[in-house]
Formats: structure tokens, sequence, C-alpha cells
């Protein structure tokens, strides 16, 4: 398989990330496009946020928001793609970035995040190193994070030049590690001396007391120390070896000490963070959205929102406003996923997951374009091909572009692109993301409306608890096949396999026929009185946010035309087979 | 030092669990007594669940319960102390169990959990090996979720023979991690084929499909194919090796469903997960529970809320049904940080933190029993002292806890007990739990009533956003120094140096007299007022858990003499150098 020839990815973490920084917007400006991958701490909280097959755009978008905004990023691959006309090959470089936040800041920012075990579980089973992503993993800060540390940071500084106005904020104060209490007790203790042994004696030169401390222990000082102190002054100061000076005066006269400034002639340099170190990986998103490459991934709606989320700006409540932050970010996305589950290659994939979709585009009618690492990148001592990776999923799906726009090249009448970037055949797969499990709206559409296929064949039903499928099955029996999807232990939604059956079933279904206990509505009176139950309660909110929809035709976006219309969907009626899969046969149940 | 000779630890994960359980109750009975410690994924997620110097039991409860308790204890320290009398020696056997949640178990328990970013960090710099924890870790089950598993388990039975009664309930089906879905699709596929392929002939035999697979794909393939298939029979067997034989049989007719059962001779016994493999290392703490010996702990309050709420049961809301259920599963603790920061420990121990006390107890006054470790029990090759792992704190607090004993038998006039469990004179200390920063009542008193100091000389003050502490030192200036406790931007509890002002506070502050946007009430008028804003919106409820509280006088719990009344406090009034650093000279302010 050419794709293992020469692959290797470059881990960064903490170390080595300033340099690979440096070269970043270089690299970049010099791309065809790039591809990403992330992996997460956990996918989803379950509950009411779990996925369903009738999820609207707009319903997975907020499942997702509030499903698995509190997982993390742990890391995130870059595959660049460079095309190499004279040769006619790509170029790649991958990099596969460890991430982690902040773990101190002096009480600035000490991130909680929630994990899933089994999600953990799966990463380390791959061989994610989770000592390597806690001790030497990049930190960052989205925007909203950085101007809040931002105003922290100048407060301190201010701080540390007037002390007196020394104000402890309850946010200011860190926690104290437990190992650490022992070390401010005892911090406390030699200050209370110091403080205590001159207190008769305050017109002489003030003396200075100085700890030889870490940085960690610098800050606890600042914190937890500082504060008991209104008329002593602390300075602290880096070292060269990385450890820390904190250095505590006795003010002359306590009256003095907000017009006091500290001799710093007898002291080194006073430590000043810059913001930059904070911002920390956020960087290279903001390198992407500036560089305007075109950006690939697979089945990417949640690495979008996680970056989205994690490295600029807090993800917005409403849907529309979630559409325009991404075009803002993120202006050219592709999704292979979209791709692969489309005309024409729906019929030639039949397993579009990431490995199974490369190793199918890998044979005919497909054709790949070589790909070498560059030169100058380091080589991994074990070659081994490294599935679920970020760096190397990115790199396969970077893998999967080439060949998927190949095919479209190759099959059209057109002149033909040579390479990716160059390629007009893609642009109709622009900002769709990908919609795990919805048949009838498998892709969001960020650059405009989204699809909104008739749903009249679909029915909300309500029952007893003690109601099993077959119930179900029996009551929609002369109705047909039909698929079941539960809402609860007393409702379901309910799909006929033969649409054109929609119309009889209410006629049929009223209150003399159906079961004591049982209700049948239309899964547009089922929106409606969902939206009407919200409106009710926050009234002019939801009318901006999301107004009434309208079901009865299908609304298609004007430059999707490669992509299946939902009423052709190829779940629907294209392929019976498929369709026995996803319809239980009720027919001959009892 | 004594207790480097010989210690060591050994390290419990799923490999090596179920042998080291098997001795363990042996072990317990021989025991003199047992410490305890556990590391924590994260402290307190701060906010409103910071603590507070002035938190009374209750209270600081309730911030232990929502502040933490969805951090995971991660490791848990386990060292049997057992005093071997001919040689008048301690043996010692120390367990570092790893902990980790249950990560699929088909669907029925995949833990969504909390860390904290500093918390991880500190762990893994004192070389706690994540990687280890979640590959290896023990899982467990509390027993709530030890009900709700058995329960689903035994549905999960039933309906592996009756198959037909499938019911997709939201809870039963379990995410699909994303490198399985193709997985997934390849078994839809391959089903339905099989499906299909048979689908005119149903007098025939059935055909048997068969699967070779990992445990997690046997069950994802329950959880998200057989759902599919109302009428096929999965049934899932484990293999020798580890694997899983899933295999797929075709109904005879669908009618008769419900009737057949399905041929097993033919097939490999069905696997039938035994709930004991599932509550795993909560075991051991029902062991330690059973065993009825004495527990000890540093600092233990988080370790007893976690271990309590992760291994036994969901901990309640009420403080009083905590306490009840403390006692239930650990009737005898006693906490060393209680022990070192009381009379006669206190004037002798400067540092109350782990490390520091056991360094100040291994020199005079302090006398320590020799330790050695079990005979049978392995050595690690690296004998360095490991600072901050569960088993070694555990081990450290065991040692502490023998030389604090050990002075109290030696200055006591009365007959001399050689072995910790078997002196009177620790009793005073059971069951008191120790409170961080509360220096009016340093422990929770989980047998009996709790300590409820005259808090007369503390004052709720409230004033606008642009004050700074100066402001209200001089506010209070003619009632000498203060401490001052911000609660927010606008508000701050102020603590008077010399109670004996108390009385004339309030006189002084009255409106003529106040600042405007200012206000004063006492501590009392706060805590009623805060308890009527409570009890107007959940009345019957709040009155059933705090009666009102009577602060004129302090309620002293019979047995515990030994320890300090919160009139004699320590902090208050016997060491007035200490009081200097806790209080904020404000006299000579301006």
């Amino acid at each position: 398989m050419c794709f293992s020839h020469g692959f290797s990815t470059m881990d960064v973490t903490k170390s080595n990330f300033r340099s690979v920084l440096e070269g970043l917007d270089d690299e970049l400006e010099k791309a065809s496009f790039i591809a990403i991958d992330t992996e997460f701490t956990g996918l989803n909280d379950g509950g009411s946020n779990k996925l369903s097959s009738l999820d609207t755009p707009a319903e997975r978008y907020k499942k997702v928001l509030n499903g698995s905004s509190e997982f993390l990023v742990v890391q995130f691959g870059l595959s660049i793609f460079t095309f190499e006309k004279k040769v006619s090959k790509y170029v790649n470089k991958t990099y596969n970035f460890y991430i982690f936040p902040h773990t101190s800041m002096g009480g600035l920012c000490d991130k909680k995040f929630m994990s899933q075990a089994s999600s953990l579980s799966f990463l380390a089973n791959q061989g994610f190193d989770f000592n390597k992503l806690i001790k030497e993993g990049i930190p960052y800060l989205n925007l909203l994070e950085e101007e809040k540390v931002k105003f922290k940071l100048e407060k301190r500084n201010k701080f540390s030049n007037v002390d007196s106005k020394v104000h402890c904020h309850n946010d200011e104060i860190s926690e104290i590690p437990p190992d650490q209490k022992g070390y401010v007790d005892h911090i406390v203790s030699k200050v209370t001396t110091f403080f205590e042994s001159n207190g008769n004696d305050e017109e002489k030169s003030p003396a200075i007391l100085e700890f030889q401390c870490s940085s960690l222990q610098s800050e606890l000082i600042f914190s937890h120390v500082r504060t008991r102190y209104p008329n002593l002054l602390f300075v602290s100061a880096k070292k060269t070896c990385g450890g820390c000076t904190v250095t505590v005066k006795k003010a002359a006269s306590s009256c003095n000490l907000e017009k006091e400034s500290f001799d710093k002639k007898s002291l080194p340099a006073a430590e000043k963070p810059r913001i930059e170190d904070y911002v920390g990986f956020s960087e290279v998103v903001r390198k992407i959205t500036n560089s305007g490459k075109l950006v690939v991934g697979h089945n990417m709606l949640l690495d979008l929102c996680h970056i989205l989320g994690q490295f600029c700006e807090p993800l917005p409540e409403d849907y529309e406003e979630f559409k325009a932050m991404t075009n803002t970010f993120f202006p050219r996305v592709i999704d292979t996923k979209v791709m692969a589950t489309t005309k024409p290659f729906r019929d030639l994939l039949p397993n579009s997951a990431l490995g199974p979709l490369l190793k199918a585009l890998l044979k005919a009618p497909f054709r790949n374009t070589e790909i070498v690492t560059a030169k100058d990148f380091p080589s991994y001592k074990d070659d081994s091909l490294k599935e679920h990776e970020a760096g190397y999923d990115a790199f396969v799906t970077g893998r999967c572009l080439i060949a998927l726009t190949n095919y479209l090249e190759d099959i059209s009448a057109s002149h033909k692109a040579a390479v990716v970037h160059e390629s007009s055949l893609i642009t109709p797969f622009y900002q769709k993301i990908y919609m795990m499990m919805v048949t009838d709206i498998p892709y969001m559409t960020l650059s405009g409306p989204d699809l909104e296929p008739s749903r009249e064949h679909i029915f909300y039903v309500t029952f007893p608890k003690s109601w099993k499928l077959h119930d179900i099955f029996h009551l929609f029996s002369v109705h047909g096949t039909v698929r079941v999807d539960w809402t609860g232990d007393t409702s379901a939604f309910v799909t006929l396999h033969r649409k054109e059956n929609c119309h009889f079933v209410l006629s049929a279904m009223n209150e003399s026929t159906l079961p004591v206990g049982c209700s049948v509505i239309s899964y547009e009176t089922y929106v409606n009185s969902k939206h009407k139950n919200v409106a009710s309660s926050q009234a002019a909110e939801v009318q901006e946010q999301e107004p009434p929809r309208k079901r009865s035709g299908s609304v298609m976006h004007s430059n999707s035309s490669a992509l299946p219309s939902p009423k052709k969907s190829r779940r629907d009626s294209e392929n019976p087979k498929l369709n026995k899969t996803q319809f239980a046969v009720s027919a001959d149940w009892d």
C-alpha cells in the first residue's frame, strides 16, 4: 500500500511546540490542502442528548453542544499536503499534537473536564500515552479565556507594584495541592517570625526575606500567604534554572504603602508572564484559519465543535450562530464521509468508515497520487501504522480526499485538474458536515439552509409502559412494515416503510379504534406541540432562533445538485435490500 | 529512618486483584489496625463550593458533596499493621490499588467523570502511571449500581433465551466507538444477506451464522445489530482465549419465536456474566467494613466521602444521614490530623501535614515501634520512597498513629498498652474528622453533635464594589484588629480579634454612622436570614435537616475531653503569636 511507504508523524508536545509553530505559517502558505482529526476524552453524555435518527440539524447541534462540550480534545492531527508539480507528487507533513489544559497559572486557570471511561480505555488500548499527555501536553486558551487571563494578569501586575491593594477575591486564590500544604504552613510561620521580629523597629532600613522555590510554590505564596500580610511587599523573580525567588520586604511605614515602590535594583527582574505563552495550541488553529486553505475531515461534526469551543470561542446556543461561527473559522471544509455516502461514491463504497474507506479507495476504479513524506521530516523508529492516532487518521483522511477527487476528475468530461485544490468538482461538497444516523438529512449545510425533507410518513406514538416492539408492529400492521425509534418507555417514533400509506394512518387510528392508553399523532403535530411548549416558557427567544418549520416540501440548497435529495435518499427507494435492514418486517408477525 | 527499611507496597491491578482479594479476609482478621489513603482526579470545583473558614460541619459537607463528588478515586492505599507480640514488632502489608470504572459492560455502565487539570498533572509528576490506571485499573460498583446492573443482567439473560422480547430501551444501547462503526456496518450487511438469502425457504432447518469477535464487538452486536432483527436469535459465547463467538439463527417461523428455545447443544455454553466480577474493588471496602478493625486516615474527609460514594452507596444530601452512613461503614475511624492538631500534640508538632508530621514523630520525645514488611510480601526493585502514592501515604499514616499513640501511653500515669488497638487513650479521637481551615470547629464529630462555638464576634458586612481591604479595616478600626473573609465583591465576614469588643459593634454601627451602601449584621442574623430564604422555597425539607442553631454557648460532646474546646481554641487565645498571623493589623492603617 503506497501510503505506508515513508509515512511518519511528528509528535508535538510542550518541548518542541515552539519550534513547530515557528515554521507553520510557511508550510500552510505552500499547502494544497490540509487534513485534520482529533481525539476526545468522551463522546456523548447520553441521556436526553442521545442521538436520534430523526434529529434535525438544529436538534443535533443542540445535542452535541449539551452532551459533549465538557469533554476535551486531547490530540489534534494536522496533515499538510503540498502538491509538487515537477514530480506530480504530494509532499506530506503530519503533526500529532498532544493537548492538555493549563494546570496552574497561579490560580488564573485550572480547567475541570469530563471523561468517559470507555473513551479513555479505547484510546489507551490504541497506544495513546496518557502520561505523556498530562506531563507534556500543550496548553491552550480560547479567545474568551485569553481575554479573562489578560485582564487578570494586568490586575496582578498592577498589584506587584502597588502591593497594598491586594484584594483576595475568591477567584484569584487557587486550592493548595495536598502536598504543598506543609510548604505553605512553613512559609506562613517564617513570614510571621520575620514580620514580628522587626515589629518594634520600623524605622530601620527594611530587612528582606528570601525563599528559593518552584514556580508553583511561588504562586501559592502569592495566593495564600501574601494575602494575609497587606503590609508586607512580595516580589517573585524567575531564575534561569526554572525555579523562583520570592522576596518579602517589610514596608517602612504601613501608611506609605500605596506610594512606596519596591527597590528592584537589589533583585532579579520581576517575572512577567506573557499572554502568548498561555495561548499555546490555539495559535495553531488561528494559523489554519488565517491560511484560508481547504480543510478536510472525516465525519467531522464533533471535531469541529470541539475545535471551535476549545480553541476559538465558546460555542453559541443558537444553531444559526454556530453555522456562522464555523464559516468564519473554517471557510472551506470538506467532510469525506459526506462524499463517500453520496453519488457517485455511495454505490462503489459499501463502508464509509475511515479504515474500510481507504482500503476500498486503494483499489480500482480509484486512482491514487503518490505521496512522499517531506525530506526534512523526522522518521519514526517504529513505522507501524497507528490507527486512531489523530495524526495518522488526519493523514488517511487527506489520502481519501485525493482518491475521491481523482475519481470525480476521471469520470468528468471536462478538463481534468491534476490536484485536489484546483478541482471544481469538489466545491459542491464545501461546508457540508455529515450527520450520523439521520438518513433523510445526511448532512448539515453550513453555507445555507439545511435540507427539510417531508416527514409525513413518521408518527409519534404513546402507549402503556408494558408495550413491547411487537405491540407497535401490530398497531401498524395494516400499513405495512415500520421502523421504531424509542423515545422512552411509553413513546416512540414510528416510520412507515411504504411512504404512500401515510395518508391513511391517522384516519384509521382514532379514539374508537386505538387501544386504551395509546395515541398517534403526525410528526408535524408533535414538532409543533413541542415548539408550543418551549415557546410558552421562553416565548421571544425561541421564535428568534427557530421559525416554525414547513415540512410539506423539501427545500434544496442551490449548490447541492451532486448531493442526494431527501426524496431520493439511498435508504428510501433506490436500494431495497438496504431498506430491509432498516425496517423490521412486521407483516407476518402474528 | 526506620520506616524506609524494608518498606514496600504491592501494586494491585486487574491482573492480580483476585488473588489479593482471596487472602484479604484472613489478613484483616489478624490485623491490629489498618491505614488508608486515596488519590483523586480532582479536589473541588471551586465557585460556590469553595471552602470557607466559617463553614459549619453541615455546610462543609454540602460543599464537599456538591463540589467533588464527580471526581474519582483512582488509587486506594491499604496498609495493614499486625502486631506480633513475641517480637514486639508490627508486620506490615501495604497494597496500592489502581481503580478505574467499568468501560463497557455491553452498555450497562459507562461512567462519565470529572478531572481537574492540576490534580492530574500533580499525580503524573509524582510518578502516577495513568496508562496503567486506564488499562489495568480495577473496576467497581457501589450498592446502587450493583442493583441496577443485576436488574439489567437478569433482563438480558431473559432475552437471550426468549430473543423475540428484545426491547431497544435507550439505556441499553451503548454508543458505537468510532473505530467500531465499520465493524458494525460490516455485521449488519452480513446479517442482512443471511436473513434475506434464507427468506424464501423458511421450512428448512435453520442455518446458523457465526462471528468470531472481541467482547466489545459482541456487546456492540447485541446493542446495535440484534435490535434490528426481532425475528433472528443471537447468542454470544465466551471463548477460552478471551474472544467471543456470536451465533445468529433464523427462527423457523417468526410466529413461534416466543416459544422457541435455542438449540444450545450445537453451541458453546452461553456467556452469563457474574455480578461478583462487576463489583470489583468495592469488595475490598466491604471486607474492611466487615472486619470491624480500626481504620486510620490523615485529613480524611475527602477520602471518606469519595470511598463511601464510589464504593458503598451514593452520598446522602443530608449531613446527619452522612454521619450515620459513615458510622455504618466505618464504625471506628481516627484522623491523625485531628490528633496532631490537638493537645498535647499541637504544641509539639508545628506542621501537621503528613510528610513533616512523620519527620517530627521520628525524633524525641516520640517513640516508634519497629515495623517490618511481611515475609511473603513482594519487594520493589526500586526502594525509593513514593510520596503521594496512596499506598505509601497510607503506610506513613499508620506509622504516625503508632508514634502518636506511643506518646500518649508514655505520658500517661496508668498502665501502658504496648499496641495501638489496645490503647484506651486514643478512643476520644474516634469518629472525629478534620475540617480544613475552620479554626473554631476543627473537626466533624460523626458520633454525636458537632461543636457549636459562639460566633458573636463575627459580622456579615456588605459594601460598595469599589471597597478594598483597607476600607473594611477602617470601618472596624475602633474595635481593634479584624480578619476579613470575602464572600464576594460586595460582602465579607469580619472577625474581631478582640472578642470582648463584639457587644459594642452593632450599637456603634447604625444607619447614621455607616457609610452609604454599607450594612453590618451579626453572624447569627445572617445565618437566620439565609435559613429563612431557603426555608421560604423549600419549607418542610430544610427544617427537618437543620434545626435553627443556638450559638450562645458551646456544646461539647461527652467523650471529647481531650480535644480543644472552641472557647479555648489554640488560634483564639492560647497562642498570641499565631493570632497575629491570622489577623491583619489595622490599628495604625491610616
